[in-house]
């Protein structure tokens, strides 16, 4: 951090563009499968040249790609994810996501295929992907709370646990497309879960737009 | 798969006993973060021994985890399995899943993390860790199949695209618990697909035990 905040405007530029090509290499080898000998002939970039843009390795390359790819997901669910208190603006974020995602089944959710790799093998690094995801995943829930405090979902829903539970149709519906190389998956998995947040709303509502 | 069938009594328990003890490693640490050294150290193995029980190397390793994993995980979700016709069979493959991983909240979903692993590094062993997660969901749309043919789902409900939003359910509720450290995801997950399954009952019939 201290080392990125030092850096001139040329210098930050250059780091950029080796996270987002060593970005590339860690969706489609894994961390497991991508060397820091690997990001260097990827990027082209010198031992010393990486050395002085992540002086904390591998590590903190890992947690600037992390960040890049949470930056790319959050924007592709713009303008919804803040407004997330109106049925309408849930059915946007859901296409809004399915659309992101149609061009690039393969690639499966960055940040989620991160922490299963990470948790075995760098808890530290884990842990602050793991607050990435709490920070998409707090984007649902301040949502729902505002719909519950609104009456749009029923006294005893759980704003909460039913946004726990739309997060992880998000991130299932993810692997699925990764591992079955189609958006069916996440298509599917959502519209399911918005069933499911309907299902929460007050008896006789459940279908209505708000 | 022919090595195999020529061990002995005592060779196909060793070659059980390194299988099982390997699972455990990459399910701490990843298959990108165990070699086969790891495996040798942590199961006591030469180097010899361990060409000798899987001569087809890592790959054949990770294949034969990945199917134990499976037998495993399919286990834990019997007898319900089998008889995913009726919503109390549903709660009670519900319950036993979330009971399953109560106990191991930080080891996601053993097959699941392996796809999104292995998709980069061995397109070979992945397109049969997803022969596996296809095995398991086809359990959850065959017993959804049925329901739908004796009326228990409307008739525009589509068996197929319910499994997968529930097996999606099912996998990013794991990828949250290990993320979390905690089973709720998973029962919250669980909790919302099954609240979608019912939401796709004849009006009426939403809310009934068949």
């Amino acid at each position: 951090m201290t080392a990125t905040a030092r850096l001139t405007a040329k210098g930050t530029a250059t780091r950029a563009r080796i996270v987002a090509a060593a970005a590339d290499l860690v969706l489609a080898r894994g961390v497991g499968g991508t060397s820091l000998d690997d990001v260097r002939a990827g990027t082209l970039t010198s031992k010393s040249q990486l050395f002085h843009y992540f002086p904390g390795g591998k590590s903190e390359l890992v947690l600037a790609i992390a960040e890049l790819q949470m930056q790319r997901v959050l924007q592709a669910q713009q303008p919804y994810l803040e407004t997330l208190d109106t049925w309408a603006a849930w059915d946007g974020w859901r296409d809004a996501l399915v659309a992101h995602y149609a061009s690039q089944p393969h690639q499966g959710c960055p940040i989620g295929t991160l922490v299963s790799e990470l948790v075995g093998t760098d808890p530290t690094a884990a842990a602050e992907v793991v607050g990435h995801l709490n920070r998409w995943r707090a984007y649902l829930r301040d949502g729902l709370t505002r719909m519950h405090e609104a009456g749009l979902l029923r006294p005893d829903a759980d704003p909460d646990r039913l946004a726990l539970a739309t997060f992880a149709s998000v991130q299932g519906g993810l692997l699925l497309s990764q591992a079955l190389q189609s958006v069916e998956p996440l298509s599917a998995a959502l519209e399911a879960a918005l069933a499911a947040l309907h299902a929460a709303a007050p008896d006789g509502q459940a279908g209505t737009a708000a």
